[in-house]
């Protein structure tokens, strides 16, 4: 199979990294095939501007939507983006690996995203109708494929525990696994999440390892998180809110949009 | 009062641009003195890297707590950097403004918060002891100041409700208000959120600008978000994790660090 692997992590020798070649070094065991965009390496542009789009009359406005989706259809997105999207096209897996800052990504992985999802590709795709809302949140142009996070977070798991101070680990990072991965159709495994990352000695590295690289053998027959499916039946259609039918009128906020 | 706004488009004439020249307006109107540091107009540098810190010896690991914390003590921090951070002090209220982009901000202001959130000014503030977990959440360089969010997003109110698909936007928002905001110190008041921002005509342009003129006539009078503060006995130490007596120990996730 072929996996993606984004890591956004300015130290070559940092944590993130090295868990980055470990993962690498173990789906290459395996036999898979795997490309790395390191985007410190690639000096990739965090940031969506006018730059993107030459092509847009100077008079127009900028709106990001009619922007990117026109550029996308007219096959005249930048070469980088266009790099990148083909990446993700090719691979069977996305695996995206960065610490945690300010309880989500980094700005230039951020802006891998905001750069690459153009309209027509990672929203904005399929038929709006009463019976369905698009191509989004289990379909897309992304479905069939599996994505998941490698995450080093610097404090400590209790921190991020159910009832932890900074909120639970889980619902930190749903608007990425749902908001971000789900949407445009890929099935989301469990992260793999390191705490107190700054304070791993060789032991603790050595048995991280061990458990990465059992993650990445079991990469393709995990069960991945099992977000409800847009247009399945349990949302309302244009509204998108639960039906009762589906989830009991009480369950509210991001542990709804799980099947029970 | 002194009042930043730090804004997030790049286009001059969007919808968030032109809500943040509204605020603008009323608070000079008011006899506030504000100023504005439209990102895309700075040019901002959304990307940490070791550009950031020339002091440091090329043998030396970028390790970005350590790292911008020594450049914080040092005052070896980029200009760029240093210029923020002083409009943070000057400033009794911070004013985000922004359009949410996969549930989120945009690179650029992620960038912002990662680049001058040094460890020293932002986090790694205060006493570490068996009675307090450093001047954080609540308390912190910060405290005493009010700060706000002003979020344009493209879809619809129903779709980030209690039991919307997006998932409801305090939560998609709570690492922003808890994890970036309250975290240094700020009180933050509630949102200020617009849905379907790609579709306002006048009519609501002029009605939503009313209702924002009057946010920030409240700026310095509105309730704040009633989060707990770290350090006054809700939370167990250095575990971090709520107390049975301050919260019933059913009660989990984001809303359980609103005090009852």
């Amino acid at each position: 199979m072929n996996i993606l692997i984004v890591s956004a992590h300015p130290e070559p020798a940092s944590l993130t990294n090295a868990l980055r070649d470990i993962a690498v070094d173990q789906l290459l065991a395996d036999g898979h095939d795997v490309r790395v965009s390191d985007l410190h390496v690639l000096g990739w542009k965090a940031v969506v501007d006018r730059q993107d789009f030459p092509g847009l009359d100077p008079a127009e406005r900028l709106r990001v939507p009619a922007t990117s989706g026109a550029a996308f259809a007219y096959g005249t997105l930048s070469e980088d983006v266009v790099a990148e999207q083909d990446k993700l096209m090719w691979a069977d897996a996305l695996i995206l690996a960065f610490p945690l800052w300010w309880f989500s990504m980094p700005a230039i992985l951020k802006g891998w995203i905001d750069r690459i999802y153009s309209y027509g590709f990672a929203y904005g795709v399929g038929e709006h109708s009463d019976r369905r809302w698009g191509d989004r949140y289990g379909e897309g142009r992304l479905a069939g494929k599996r994505a998941m996070l490698i995450v080093t977070a610097g404090g400590w798991a209790s921190h991020y525990g159910a009832r932890g101070i900074n909120g639970p680990i889980d619902d930190l990072l749903f608007p990425i696994n749902h908001g971000v991965l789900f949407y445009p159709g890929y099935d989301v495994l469990p992260p793999f999440i390191i705490y107190q990352a700054d304070r791993m000695d060789d032991d603790g590295f050595r048995a991280t390892s061990g458990q990465l690289r059992g993650r990445m053998r079991a990469l393709f027959t995990d069960e991945p998180i099992p977000y409800r499916r847009q247009n399945a039946g349990d949302y309302t259609i244009p509204s998108m809110e639960l039906r009762e039918e589906a989830a009991a009128p009480a369950l509210t906020g991001f542990a709804a949009h799980l099947r029970s």
